[in-house]
């Protein structure tokens, strides 16, 4: 089905049912994405200043057959956020519907409107004595629409879940403009098809969250953090185990780290101190919050001695205050940024089977380490199996120099997580990004309800054209 | 769209394609269900060996426009597995498909067929020094298939969540014989649409789950159990919102029941040991299961006096050991079997939200209080918001004098229910016994796209016609 270009009379009608402010120009800063691959483009922003309002786009783009892209907070890393080509379309921000509705401390429930920001929901779980246990490096700008539209992952994925399992209900806009009130608070309702977890992660291509209801967790009594280095990936994995063995559902994190990574810092940010004297080849991050009745750093040196005597640690640190914890995390929080001012030639988000992780970096290793004119910095959540091995040009040389090289790479990396039974996106989406990947490595059968899926949720296509399903 | 009626013409074909005794008289035991309200019917029965059979069968049904019933354990009780009119169709059942096709302790995954009884899978878990938190009473027959196919509950939701939180992934046969291979060992894994979810709680409407990837959780190093005494339900969600700051994720279980529980066991079950030698008006279970380091009890303990100082609880016991734990949890356990014996009137599946239970509770009450010739049996899983309130006959009548006067019952606890922003069917589903409350209480919309889900998946309309949408 094609599309057709905005028009002045189609802009002009929608004004006149919207409140003033609601269409605006088409500021540079809604082309850009963080990885500046792609430059976007737009016919006009609107951003409505309700769910009803919402209601009213899309109804009106539907009728016209005009794309609508649903923007968010801009963070996407797959480009999802970002239509480079086709009949400039219409822009849908939801920066002014920023409300937290309510707050339910007793039930660890909070609803927020979708263009709530990430630190803000924080925040307003913080006001409660609660936490929103979802946390990424770009909280500060990501909003609550995308963080859903995309499954959002981050550090506390391992002890949560996901944006998927931390959320109760929606609201949702669908593209003929009919509005979905499913804003529950209930834990447990069986009322039906799972049409919250069909709009999760559907990336603004079955309808537009305008609120969601989140759920909350209390903040554990005691919090602790230590990092230890680990001789191999498989002791990592045999130390996690160990971890949880000890302290349950306790484990909030569990982020692998290179040696690497530590040079990239001492490179890009040599402010940063450097947690150990003699640089590791790997260590770990584990983070606990346990009950009462237990001393967080007294529970990790337990746990540290243990796996020392059974070989699986060799070294490390266990914070014995809030300052040396914040120190710690900082080396992984600025892992990102690292790795953004060493420039990657090709970044990657796999996942696989938990006791493959050790298997995959022996493959991908073999693969890229006789190369010898690149560097790997290999980190990430390794106790949802989740990787980000990332490939940088060799000291001294630049990512410009990569370029033809980069499908390849990407295709190997990905070659490699399928063959064991991976993913080619853990958490960050398909975006425009991956859409050809998706098509290479996934099950036939399911592209094919996805998009008969799609064909009945969205028939005219207008949704976020292009995205996901191509 | 109308279905045909099966013939030997078709099931003789469907045979010859089969293996041996994948077709199979209509035993009495396919037709009944629990609670004894509905009379099945089949035309058939076929019990496929294979994923590659199920694929058979359906294609066929498909082809031939023939209703098609998935079976499973057959404890469900809203009749999703009974077909009481229509055209004979054909019963499907996993009951042959069983295998625990693979174990992996150290990533907690299990992967089973979807005939393997819940207490098999129970068991292989706890070989590898696991657990597969789901558990209902029916563990001895309830199937995986089943289990998923309802999003069954149980006693561990507020800690583990539900069957959707404990699946990672599904092999699924859709309506027209294709198979979706999604049996994901994975963490994370951002491609595409969640069919996942769509299919679990679909109850055999949208596709034929044959196998599961299923979550297994440590166990935790010290599990504790106590019955404590509270002077109201608002005192026990206080005393919940207690327990969860002193442990967290801990607590396990958290389950309401009353004085007229424990009146009904000490009628129908003189043999039972009644837990406190005055009949408290409402009392609670706590299980917990803590990390290293802490005794559980001891922890109980510290909460119930804490709890006691506040006014919260008045009375209690900790279990000392096993033995004990087992015998409070014989309490909660014989809850179902002793309305049984008494025989309700209606019985009823509500949630709401969490701090609106109390309220629920004073409504009902004063609705229901009045009657006098009735009898309530209110209990449930408070921590999730779930509630069993059910209704019984007055001391010395019978059911069947009150069979008028059900549905005008079933509709007052619905309404009520319904005016909290609360469920009709927290953890029981729609099957076909509440299929106009879907349509009563439903949001227009989302039953609007469950329509045009079902009418995609399933074009035809062969899976499980008359269940969930009519």
């Amino acid at each position: 089905m094609t599309l057709n270009a905005l028009t002045p009379d189609f802009l002009a009608a929608l004004d006149a049912q919207l409140g003033p402010k609601a269409l605006r120009p088409v500021d540079v800063r809604y082309l850009e994405e963080p990885r500046g691959r792609w430059a976007g483009q737009a016919g006009a922003v609107v951003a409505p200043a309700s769910t009803a309002e919402v209601a009213i786009v899309l109804a009106a783009a539907a009728q016209a057959r005009v794309g609508v892209v649903p923007y968010s907070g801009g963070t996407g890393l797959v480009g999802g956020q970002i239509m480079p080509d086709g009949a400039g379309a219409l822009l849908l921000s939801l920066e002014r519907m920023t409300a937290i509705r309510a707050v339910y401390p007793e039930e660890n429930v909070l609803i927020a409107e979708a263009g709530a920001i990430l630190e803000e929901v924080h925040r307003a779980a913080e006001a409660v004595e609660r936490v929103y246990p979802l946390t990424i490096a770009s909280k500060g700008s990501a909003r609550v629409g995308g963080l859903l539209a995309c499954n959002a992952g981050g550090v506390n994925v391992l002890r949560y879940g996901n944006a998927r399992d931390i959320c109760l209900g929606l609201e949702v806009v669908f593209a003929d403009g009919r509005i979905w009130n499913g804003l529950s608070r209930l834990r447990k309702d069986n009322t039906g098809y799972d049409l919250r977890n069909l709009l999760i992660g559907s990336e603004g291509t079955l309808g537009v969250i305008t609120a969601a209801s989140l759920k909350l967790v209390p903040r554990p009594a005691g919090e602790g953090t230590a990092l230890l280095v680990v001789p191999s990936p498989e002791a990592a994995l045999a130390l996690l185990s160990m971890a949880r063995d000890h302290m349950g559902e306790a484990v909030s994190a569990f982020e692998l780290m290179s040696g690497e990574g530590l040079r990239f810092q001492a490179e890009t940010m040599p402010d940063l101190r450097q947690p150990f004297e003699a640089r590791p080849e790997w260590f770990v991050l584990i983070d606990v919050g346990l009950a009462r009745g237990l001393d967080p750093a007294q529970a990790l040196e337990t746990l540290f001695a243990e796996a020392f005597e059974a070989g699986l640690v060799s070294d490390g640190i266990v914070a014995q205050n809030d300052a040396q914890r914040h120190q710690f995390w900082e080396v992984r929080e600025q892992m990102p940024e690292a790795n953004r001012r060493i420039g990657s030639v090709s970044s990657h988000d796999i996942s696989v089977p938990l006791g493959l992780v050790p298997e995959f970096i022996r493959r991908a290793d073999a693969h890229f380490g006789t190369m010898g004119d690149i560097r790997i910095n290999c980190f990430g959540h390794l106790g949802d199996g989740n990787l980000h091995y990332n490939i940088f040009p060799a000291q001294g040389r630049s990512k410009a120099e990569y370029v033809t090289r980069r499908d390849e790479i990407k295709r190997a990396v990905h070659d490699i997580s399928h063959d064991l039974g991976g993913s080619h996106s853990a958490e960050h989406g398909i975006g425009r990004l991956k859409v050809q990947d998706l098509i290479t490595y996934g099950d036939p059968v399911k592209i094919a309800m996805m998009r008969e899926i799609k064909r009945v949720l969205d028939p005219v296509g207008i949704l976020n054209p292009g995205a996901v399903l191509g």
